[in-house]
């Protein structure tokens, strides 16, 4: 493609560099731009520099924060026994917004996966450990949720966080696996369904 | 959605504001910003920040432009005596894409739409007929293209261009319509192939 201007070339190169984000995107996008006012740019900048500068991660959860630590780990009102261990940020605000989990969090920052050469030292399952051991006199932890995604990787990973888990005589559990809520029975893969015959719970009419 | 941080939420709301990218995608996209390293994001801003300042418009032709007047403007080889009257820029960079053109542009910045307001005071049409006056002398226009899109917004626009021009006494064409190159006529809306049938071209066997 050919630009009527440089700078109209430098900022489709550059947004087009985002995930998911083509060329023409890019341009529909620049082009938007040109027609907001002033301001419209100004803070969209604003705001990414600010991100990218000012961001801090939280020294126990690994969580994003604005501080040296996160609201969740200083929440006074959360249940400092129980720590799910999720593969990514988007994983705890997902949690989160479901208001069903009181708990901390540990983000280990992806899953163990040889293809793409992550091995366990690459993500934060040594600080994970070390936070249960430090925590050990005041707050035990007494269970550690996996929230991990029910892939291969995501199964190596939360065997490998278990059997170290084990050795400290923690309890392990995992989130649930079976049909979604509103899914029909018959669209259900045979694996998850499968699954869920095998983890069948007790019905309890409360 | 909950954010963890501040500027987490100010950068997905800022992101979500552009258009086709809601509050998901925005949330993607920032947490990949913060994957990145730091002059990721720093070439990004500047980008958009001096797409913004620095960015003109051509005077005669209102595309985009580094200087005063634009390349194709001042562009040597370029056709005089020939506008391409279009909507907006993307048009301008499509049409240029093919290489078949070597005429002038000039961009309206949109078509005459009651609906949203847009009467003909608001698009550079007055600019039009003031630049073919300008031009009389050494380089006189002799043809007018209008290549709008065939709507009803764009037909109105032509029809309303066509008239101001015919009192000049310049040439107006417009860009033909029928089946795209390669479309099967089959599949082709009954609109399209009847008015290919109505403005039939003769065959020339070359």
């Amino acid at each position: 493609m050919n630009f009527p201007s440089k700078l109209i070339e430098d900022a489709v190169s550059e947004i087009s560099r985002l995930p998911g984000i083509g060329k023409k995107t890019a341009l529909r996008l620049t082009l938007h731009l040109l027609r907001q006012p002033e301001t419209f740019s100004q803070t969209l900048t604003e705001a990414i520099s600010k991100l990218r500068t000012e961001i801090q991660y939280c020294k126990k959860c690994h969580n994003i924060s604005d501080q040296d630590v996160c609201s969740i780990c200083l929440g006074a009102r959360r249940d400092r026994s129980t720590i799910c261990v999720v593969e990514d940020i988007p994983d705890v605000l997902a949690i989160e917004n479901t208001s069903q989990y009181n708990g901390l969090y540990h983000v280990l920052g992806g899953v163990i996966s040889p293809i793409q050469g992550i091995g366990p030292e690459e993500l934060k399952i040594a600080s994970l450990l070390s936070r249960i051991d430090s925590q050990k006199s005041d707050d035990p932890v007494q269970e550690v949720i996996l929230a991990l995604s029910a892939t291969m990787e995501g199964d190596t990973t939360s065997f490998f966080i278990t059997r170290k888990l084990k050795e400290k005589g923690i309890k392990v559990s995992t989130i649930a696996r079976g049909i979604p809520i509103g899914g029909e029975l018959e669209y259900t893969d045979e694996v998850t369904l499968g699954r869920s015959i095998l983890t069948r719970v007790n019905y309890n009419l409360e």
